[in-house]
């Protein structure tokens, strides 16, 4: 099982990207549940024919959607470990809870977060972004939330951040009760960063309309085009008003990881919380995310949450040092710190630094290909690891180019050939490339440039032909 | 390294349930961020040292500590194909996404739930809670809770529960802004289920005073003693009053496996909202919990939040028919239904039933030889799988048989023979043994009871000498 999944991987660049799954297999996937027992032979045997063979398409070399990473062999392994000694990593004291302890503190020294920060892994950015605005809404308020609710509040509290920022926030704003309302979404500038000017406004504005203003979320690398918001200026803006400052860093903070790169995050670490992933762009299988937090004792009280099953002993299985199950919602916590701590003690935090910059320098080389071919057109700066643009040819409106392109994607998707996604730019569609795959080459990049100019002009022909007979 | 592992876990039995670390490996668990490779077998290494001898104690056969399940071989190896695959289960069409459809179907089967109800597997009955109750609130609120805020709802809404319900519950009210306040905890009868009449009148004074009630949590299984409540009772008081019903019925809902237990949680099925655990009662790896909600609208409604570069596609990649990121806060989801799906493949809904019942036994045979022991005494009925006791011996006082019980529970710990934990129950301290462990026997529990009575006599006349030299 070992070895064929080592083969796999080996073999993943000779498969196409994704492949749609033929009916009869999906009608494979739908069956009454099992009452009796089959050797676990014959049900290896089916995930090798309805599961293995349809993948999502993100361990492939040309993968490029959405943000997501790549996982690796140890890392695979790692999970595998994780499970036969199968702890639940909540409290007590054992190995995995000292390492999940020493991870944590590796990912402060990775991000230059203060040694008596607190922290948690968590199943990744969405909800490393709820703890920090969850302990930011706590932290701020005016009143005992946690205790008596938002509804004792004397003032509506409210949030800010770009309209770049990733859902999540959104939802996070939801759950927490503070209502999607309260997140005011700040305009931004022609780099797809936070319009400060405009955000100071919103904030003026809402504090003479009798609102509390209690944070600002500030973007490592937004999920459309990787824009970096001022981080210095927002860690400055937040001192002098009091604000929470909470630091989305999904994909970006670790930019930090490269030398080179390491000035375009800057600021980060004056953030009251950061959330970060190593899933996606340290390339570790799912799930894993991290949040760290500037101010301990407003994270422990903020889930913590006493009951007599869970009384603490100085002694036994029951000491222990830190419970994370106090910093977070899940009480049963899965040892997902193993992967994190046997990646990074295998390949070593400089070498993610230099995969994280070569990433960087494919999204640079990309950038420049587009530059050069007349038909194709660069939709946003690429500030870090993501390329937005569109085929472009001629004579075609902005609605037959949002078409064209759609369908030049999905083309290339059915094709097997890479899997770049698409979003909207001020409007329009954008071929979007997000590149935190440590498999792909230059040249997998020049075969996407190819693809999408070939396709285009045939498309656009096409277009141009049936606009004449119509 | 599967082999390793595969003799780790037929030799588990032989090895002590748990033991302390010493000093010095948890200080090599203490190193600063490497920066530089290290080949993996030296990371293996590493990890047979370090970590691999202090486990939780979880896999052993008598660990029956807190509600903490036990893992299969194959359930381990299953996590090793997810994550060699890979997948980002937030949605897309790809076979993760299938197989996890597939086995939510599975669980509402199992479970008697409709086939039209919604459900989304999660870390564990904490997010699953959260999840359910998330729904519930933005289902009963007088306004549009998820866009304005709950400081826009006219009334305060309440929850109601009994005082033995979870401490997620608790923290869930607190995150979703209701603050733990607005959890009415209403008092058990004597054999630890809600008091009926009790929860009726707490409803009535809350609405008689202004608020608004809007749910109440039902337990299939209560984490100190495994108490069932009236489940059939408070979903005809739920339906009768328009309050949202959610049951948590982590480890107890498994129970409706057994044809022999199905009774006892008859009512679940009636639940808006059911939370319940598969890697408690069906001994698969951490973590993979269950939510299923039989309002789809609602519980979609309540987790949506669009973003351009999730747009949907008619074909390609970004086709699907479930994006599963807007059933719960997380977008990126790891593929833990493979273990699921694997499992009860190889093990059938049947014979999970059988190990099921079989804790349930286990439980009456180990109640039984303490109600024939004089020495010992049963702290709660046996309801499910749980059993309550202490050691009671004559001629000491509460406090004194506090300090004792505790006293023999860490020795037995200490000694790696067994792990049970402890809770209060009224005040006093009682020795808590939780079974959902398909490794133990009846003589395990033999064991257990010996050790207690050796360790209770020779501490009760330690502690009569120093009483009486006092």
């Amino acid at each position: 099982m070992v070895d064929e999944m080592v083969t796999y991987l080996e073999t993943v660049r000779d498969r196409p990207a994704w492949q749609a799954m033929p009916d009869e297999v999906k009608a494979g996937l739908r069956a009454p549940l099992p009452l009796e027992p089959r050797p676990a032979e014959a049900v290896y045997e089916d995930f090798r024919r309805l599961v293995l063979p349809y993948p999502l398409g993100n361990i492939h070399p040309r993968f490029w959607g959405w943000v997501i990473g790549t996982g690796t062999p140890l890392g695979a392994l790692s999970e595998m470990l994780a499970a036969t000694m199968n702890p639940n990593v909540g409290g007590a004291d054992h190995a995995a809870c000292h390492v999940e302890a020493q991870v944590l503190a590796w990912c402060r020294e990775m991000l230059d977060f203060p040694r008596e920060a607190s922290g948690l892994l968590v199943s990744g950015g969405s909800v490393a972004n709820l703890v920090g605005l969850a302990v930011g809404r706590n932290a701020k308020a005016e009143v005992d939330v946690a205790q008596a609710g938002l509804r004792a509040a004397p003032r509506r509290m409210t949030l800010y951040a770009s309209s770049e920022t990733h859902n999540s926030v959104k939802k996070a704003v939801s759950l927490l009760g503070l209502g999607r309302d309260a997140l005011r979404e700040v305009p931004v500038d022609g780099d797809f960063r936070v319009d400060l000017a405009a955000l100071r406004t919103a904030i003026a504005a809402d504090r003479a309309a009798g609102c509390h203003p209690f944070g600002v979320v500030g973007n490592a690398g937004t999920v459309n085009t990787g824009a970096i918001d001022d981080l210095p200026a927002l860690a400055d803006l937040c001192r002098a008003q009091n604000l929470w400052f909470h630091v989305d860093g999904a994909f970006g903070a670790l930019a930090a990881l490269s030398p080179a790169l390491r000035e375009r995050v800057r600021g980060m670490e004056r953030a009251d919380s950061l959330a970060f992933d190593l899933h996606k762009w340290m390339y570790m299988p799912f799930e894993v995310g991290c949040v760290l937090v500037r101010h301990p004792e407003a994270h422990h009280a903020t889930f913590t949450a006493p009951a007599e099953y869970l009384a603490r002993a100085e002694r036994g299985t029951a000491a222990g040092p830190t419970w994370f199950s106090e910093y977070g919602m899940q009480l049963s916590r899965g040892f997902r710190a193993l992967k994190v701590w046997m990646s990074l003690k295998e390949h070593g935090a400089r070498r993610y630094g230099r995969l994280i910059a070569q990433n960087v320098a494919q999204a640079r080389h990309l950038t420049e290909r587009i530059e050069r071919t007349p038909e194709l057109e660069l939709m946003a700066p690429t500030a870090l690891n993501i390329v937005c643009f569109r085929f472009r040819g001629e004579g075609l409106d902005e609605a037959s180019l949002d078409r064209l392109n759609q369908e030049v994607l999905l083309e290339i998707q059915e094709a097997g050939i890479a899997v770049p996604t698409s979003t909207k730019l001020r409007g329009r569609v954008a071929l979007r490339v997000a590149i935190v795959n440590h498999r792909s080459r230059r040249e997998d990049f020049d075969l996407l440039v190819g693809e999408v100019v070939a396709r285009g002009r045939r498309l656009a022909q096409t277009m141009a032909q049936a606009g004449a007979r119509g």
